[in-house]
């Protein structure tokens, strides 16, 4: 009898000033079947020990050396590191010392993703700011991850709600540039990355609609000529491919749509396009996943939570989820492998 | 003693193709208390008692012959003009006849109001292309609006739902164009109209957000200049001329504020902008606020719904709602009046 090989996932506890690792705790505590994946929690040992103490969990993890190590049998592993010291912490407060930690347990995670010894990145929040102090030359981790993965093909974040995906062709853009950015190439790329992904998250006939641009989506190109001359053509040719995608749609209508189960996913035009939408329907669940990589990367949508940092009270919800698609990604990596 | 005057407003059933009548009857089914206004029900005969039987009411209203005949005591009264033939009328399809009856009716309301014979009107959905086809020359009933009364100020559409108002300083531009909109005057005119709107629905001491434009409120300038430039001067000008509106805070978030009741309204730079939001909040509860005209005109936010008309499952609550605000609003017409 073949023995089923089981996904390995990496989790790591985020900004130390803010309410990762305590989410860590929390979500280890909540993972009640571990004989469904190797996960391997990488972080300092009085990180991981304050997080518990926040968590009230009293969770004992065997420790490994190795991401090899936790190949052995499907289970909770602690990979300890030094990172960074507990006295240069103090919550709630953007420090540098933090930010390079992040990116050094970071780097260690993707450094196990390229040797394939990992196939799924978990990381809990973390804080632009203070990686940016501690070292980061990018706008944001994604485009960190990209260049030290060497991806040189089409990436993006998706914005994910339980069964909701969002992903946008356009992200921090000033809003009278963002037609500029509304072609048929980025269209194409999004949606094929979005099929994909959602194929690789265990769908396997993504039903994903496009968002129109215009108000009432152009009106036929009396209200604006992006749908005409671009998003549609791009449709089309999408749907010549064999993509079944849908659209466009006007953009105050499509989020119903969705919201009743009618679509999967959605690609939107712009960045408040779809993070009007998905704010409203439920931020406190939301995960954010960076699309486009060769490791699967989850991760909570909201912050470190500065205000509630060190007090016990952060809601592990997102980080559940952010869990449970890295797991249904990474499953997909390893069927893929074999 | 001095007796109390009680408002009059006049109701009109809409498209008569459409589902107006059904809920016209379903509304005054639903007007228990007929004490605290004059109402005159304005349509024809045939329509009524079509709209009544769809609804499943018996209601005999007394008859009037002009709308100064309501005025002896408050009630339910209806007021017969012929402004289309039955054999005209399909259910379910756009007809010219259709609106220029719609167009007709409105006429005769608004000629009550200029002269004080109501003070405010509900009407039931109508069809914009059966109205264009009827003889409207004007983008959409509001403009008629404005033309028709004489209007020369600042003039917009709000869409409210429960205790949310919204507006926006833009319509039905091409969003690559709308930057051009995003004006100090404009913000200025919309944001006072909707303060004085919100007084006259009842609301004493407003609390108003203004939306930002850009992603992230333009990250402090870095991500669009229109907040630094034209939406903060003109949040600071409202501030210094005594109007205690706040803003502008990021578009994917400012929603939520206005949902959990911090605020009771947003001023919003585009159209998705709100109505991406509002939609997602329920739309089957939102109302139309015609604002900036002498006399407050109200309409449930949906439309005709030719698909379901003539069955008799037309939802009432939009209209009902948008006969609250009618009947606030003009309850405000009526003590300015004295």
């Amino acid at each position: 009898m073949q023995q089923i090989q089981r996904p390995t996932i990496a989790l790591t506890l985020g900004d130390a000033a803010g309410i990762g690792a305590e989410l860590i705790a929390k979500l280890i505590d909540k993972i009640k079947d571990t004989s469904d994946a190797h996960v391997i929690l990488v972080g300092d040992t009085w990180l991981w020990e304050q997080g518990q103490k926040l968590a009230s969990t009293h969770i004992e993890l065997p420790i490994i050396d190795s991401f090899e190590d936790a190949k052995k049998q499907p289970d909770v592993y602690f990979l300890p590191v030094q990172s960074i010291d507990a006295a240069l912490v103090h919550h709630g407060e953007v420090n540098a010392a933090c930010g390079k930690a992040v990116l050094d347990v970071l780097r260690l995670c993707l450094d196990a993703a390229k040797n394939n010894e990992i196939d799924a990145i978990c990381f809990a929040p973390l804080n632009k700011n203070a990686m940016k102090l501690g070292g980061l030359n990018f706008d944001d981790e994604l485009h960190f991850f990209a260049d030290y993965l060497g991806v040189d093909g089409y990436f993006c974040e998706f914005n994910t709600l339980g069964s909701i995906w969002t992903s946008r062709i356009s992200s921090h853009i000033p809003l009278k540039d963002v037609s500029q950015w509304v072609t048929q190439e980025r269209i194409l790329a999004a949606s094929k990355l979005m099929y994909s992904s959602l194929q690789n998250a265990g769908i396997a006939q993504p039903r994903i609609a496009v968002a129109a641009f215009n108000p009432h989506g152009g009106d036929g190109g009396l209200c604006g000529r992006e749908e005409v001359e671009t998003i549609i053509p791009a449709v089309q040719e999408l749907n010549k491919q064999g993509y079944p995608i849908a659209g466009p749609f006007p953009a105050d209508t499509i989020f119903l749509k969705v919201r009743d189960g009618h679509y999967d996913a959605v690609v939107t035009m712009y960045h408040d396009q779809g993070q009007i939408a998905i704010k409203l329907l439920g931020f406190e669940k939301g995960v954010t996943v960076q699309g486009g990589l060769p490791v699967p990367i989850t991760t909570p949508a909201h912050g470190t939570a500065f205000d509630i940092a060190g007090q016990g009270k952060a809601n592990v919800e997102a980080t559940y989820q952010a869990y449970q698609i890295a797991k249904r990604m990474a499953n997909t990596v390893v069927l893929n492998r074999t």
